[in-house]
């Protein structure tokens, strides 16, 4: 097995390197990353008609989707390099500055993590985006993806390093590990000596193992059940709109909506519009016993279809007497991702903003807005679903940390 | 044994309530809780004889004093809860606002954490302090203290729950486990459906076995093997005065020194003096084979020595040849806590700011000004030698996260 101790051992040196490169060189090495994979565009298809040939036939066809790159999916990751030059670089950024009554002048200023592991499935994109992520804010990577694309990741690594290096970076500000047995990513979790974030990149298994067999600091991302709330008296015609958009817009989605939450007195009059409307779209609705006497063609919903994230044609319906009973019911089956509320009271809007337990909580508007992109960070590492360190979308700053400097002369404690 | 899932419900249930409660309601209990440590005074000493008679034989001196209380301790615990009072509260404060192009009001705002859990040792006062912070920032805690102090611990949990209850708020949001067993450490750090982050406070080994077990998110605190370089051309009295106070002012404390790297220019005219004034008061100095050429008295270091907290009269030496020997040096042993350079060079000042790994990094200053209130932030939880989430004394922020609040008009995605 491959010795993780030498990675992120090499994985450390680099990061310190990294913390000292100046803003320009980074941006050169990333234009040049970008060109390299134009230029190479070649070899990387190359490996991955391999990767694909060899899991045809053993994954799904969205996983071979996934797995798959073609000339505008290898574009689209130069692009994405590009327009992480054009963020702010964010190590060495004052934050706070301050002067104690004994003279000392205390500065709080943005550094970077360290060495960020990211463990990964199918898509080789995610090599050339996390490494653009976390080479802007001057971290070393290593990334340990799933063994379907492992040519194709290797490949993108290889071009990567020979960019770096080009510049007179360390190489090993990004690596890829070859070994993709589940040892390795096992290995990796209990590498805190050397590495100081982990984010897993992929399904709710594979957060939850991670979660519970890493010691190194993990974040969770990216499940989302996500809930829209339809409170009494609000605007149908937007609550239709919004529904329809978030559910189905994009179903495969973490900020796409898997629930909808609606009050008895909006039921009759909005449910048979917002079931025609989804139906149209090919979505299954199941309810409560209260929605099937209003909706023949609705299911009935278990206990367990309101904890579920479907990533497709289906939405779970749950109707309430009250406010209180819709934010309740949402606080127990969020995944503290993103919710909403369809209101036309401001009162019932402050207090879903308040109360609900989400990193995203939105009034009068689809959750499909939970993104870095539309939020104008510029990019996104993932969606944190927890509250510690990061939550909601993960820019560059997510990925610092800071220091105090604290100049003196002379000054001793009495 | 105690279900600690009943424990952690009921502190998850008190957290909702508490991110509702407004400031003046958690001030009241604040300053109720304080003044019932000091009218039910006679209650926790008469507990915490119990204890001290209890432990008297099997514990060293040092542990009975920080387990013993008297009239004076408990009020500084009390004073501790009324100087909280006096700090802003953090709870939806407003952290940034901004409208994108689609008209959507994005808010980001802070929310408390949630659940906290501290697992820390003898030290009863921590049950008070521990509390103040986590309730004034909004989250319920769990407190697991040691088995030797456990009747102080819970006669102080009583009186603050029932501070907490009087003025309409839940008892819950502070719970003392009265199993101090080695399975209730082991059960709350695995009940992270319930605790949104644990907080060790204790020693290098407690925090070890924290960190490897925990699925919970942990903060590792306050191990501090802290370093002073002297710079070739420094001031030398100055260099005197800051080592004398940041190894002697206070030993066993992790802001204290632990050791001295030296210029080889430097050493022959400061290295005496520095020694003549640290043997004064009663510190043993164990340097490399330069240091021992130079000071008759002083001990061979090894290996081991630089990497040790000593918390008493001992410092290591080591003699080098370059800034950057220093810097590698320091990076290679420091626990990520204090570091402080005396020099006379700015560019110098400024490579050891940016270079060296801590939460601190010092220029002619003692490293003993890492602490709450030496920064200002009137109080701390501990000192974080980790970058993730919150570096170096914590205040109430650190118990916080945030949210977004987006505000729309019927937006949805295109």
């Amino acid at each position: 097995m491959t010795d993780l101790n030498e990675i992120g051992k090499r994985a450390k040196e680099a990061a310190a390197l990294m913390a000292k490169a100046g803003s320009e060189d980074k941006k050169k090495a990333l234009l040049s990353a970008a060109h390299a994979l134009r230029e190479r565009m070649g070899e990387i298809l190359s490996e991955n008609r391999k990767d694909a040939d060899a899991a045809r036939d053993r994954i799904s066809p969205a996983l071979l989707d996934r797995l798959t790159l073609d000339e505008k999916k290898i574009e689209g990751m130069a692009v994405g390099l590009e327009q992480i030059v054009e963020l702010p670089d964010p190590v060495d950024q004052l934050m706070e500055r301050f002067t104690r009554p004994n003279g000392l002048i205390i500065e709080k200023r943005r550094v970077p993590l360290g060495v960020i592991g990211i463990i990964y499935e199918s898509r080789p994109n995610v090599t050339a985006d996390a490494f653009g992520l976390c080479f802007q804010s001057g971290n070393a990577v290593i990334l340990r993806g799933g063994s379907d694309a492992i040519r194709s990741n290797l490949k993108i690594g290889e071009i990567l390093r020979d960019a770096v290096k080009d510049h007179g970076l360390p190489a090993d500000a990004v690596q890829v590990i070859a070994d993709t047995s589940r040892e390795s990513a096992q290995m990796l979790m209990r590498l805190d000596n050397y590495v100081d974030l982990l984010i897993p990149r992929g399904g709710a298994g594979l957060i939850r193992s991670v979660v519970e067999n890493s010691t190194v600091p993990v974040i969770e991302t990216g499940v989302g059940n996500c809930h829209i709330y339809v409170d009494a008296g609000a605007d149908l015609d937007m609550a239709v709109d919004i529904i329809v958009n978030a559910k189905t817009q994009r179903m495969g989605v973490c900020n796409a909506a898997e629930s909808l939450v609606i009050h008895k007195a909006a039921a009759p009059e909005a449910l048979p519009r917002i079931f025609r409307a989804l139906h149209e779209k090919g979505v299954e609705v199941r309810g409560d016993s209260y929605v099937t006497s209003l909706i023949e063609e609705a299911k009935a919903a278990t206990e367990e279809d309101y904890g579920r994230e479907y990533l497709g044609p289906i939405i779970s319906v749950k109707t309430v007497d009250s406010l209180d009973e819709a934010i309740s019911h949402i606080n127990r089956f969020t995944t503290h991702h993103s919710e909403a509320i369809i209101t036309k009271s401001e009162e019932n809007a402050d207090r879903f903003l308040r109360e609900i337990d989400a990193a995203c909580v939105y009034v009068n508007a689809s959750t499909r807005f939970t993104d870095g992109f539309e939020f104008g960070f510029g990019a996104e590492i993932g969606i944190s679903t927890q509250k510690f360190h990061a939550r909601g979308p993960m820019g560059l700053e997510a990925l610092t940390s800071y220091k105090y400097e604290i100049r003196g002369n002379g000054q001793v404690r009495g």
